[in-house]
């Protein structure tokens, strides 16, 4: 049974399901930052899925790179599978602007997060579940 | 016409080509480092590149992370589309060990480059050509 890591659960906010990954925003103002998680269990690395999920994953990433970039008019989108901590396979897309604090560093491990507060994480996971509608599943797995 | 950014071919050791992308080592003995570059001009994001090299990089970039990972029994790859310096696009596979310098940073931006010594060099470029021989083509196109 996938369960999601700890410290994903703990330092983003869920936003719903695709056909292969939860997606979850970064609880972090300073980036628009969605990481896509896998529901499959004990994979650490992209060539662990088989085949079709490889290419699903490929797809759903391709996805929120797009129109997460399209949505907030970023410079570039950073999309990378780290896990050096988080062992969870898990694939970070944050879209950055040649203004933003880090620009042109990475931004792991640089800087403290600064959490949404309620009013703009409403806001917020309105906007990613409209964004995303075309690839998220309601409840029951179906794809609205 | 495809010409790879004179940063990349400053900073790497060309290996190869497979058939979408160019195969390059990055020229740093702190980490096996393999760069892939989509042989596509104006190209910036993955979601750029049409449904068929998407599916081609996909393949090519786990075929480097599994392969290299192996050889040098990395803790773990990290898979990275960055390019908030370098603009053309290009996928980085980081074998990264528990008891490396940056560890568990990400390597972006971090410490110096160490380079190869020829004989380093002419001796990781023959591990990697044969690693890496199911996909690299010859001059001609033809996959060996």
């Amino acid at each position: 049974m996938f369960k999601l890591d700890p410290r994903l659960e703990q330092d983003t906010i869920q936003i719903g399901d695709f056909s292969l990954s939860k997606v979850l925003l970064m609880n972090d103002v300073r980036y628009p930052w969605v990481i896509l998680v896998p529901r499959v269990t004990g994979i650490t690395e992209v060539f662990q899925l088989n085949a079709q999920q490889q290419l699903q994953l490929m797809k759903e990433s391709n996805f929120v790179a797009e129109k997460l970039k399209a949505l907030v008019q970023a410079d570039k989108m950073n999309v990378a599978a780290l896990g050096n901590i988080v062992t969870q396979l898990h694939i970070h897309h944050v879209a950055r602007f040649a203004n933003d604090e880090t620009w042109p560093a990475p931004v792991w491990g640089r800087g403290q997060a600064v959490q949404y507060d309620k009013a703009e994480r409403d806001t917020v996971c309105q906007q990613l579940t409209q964004l995303f509608s075309e690839l998220l599943q309601d409840n029951d797995g179906i794809t609205l």
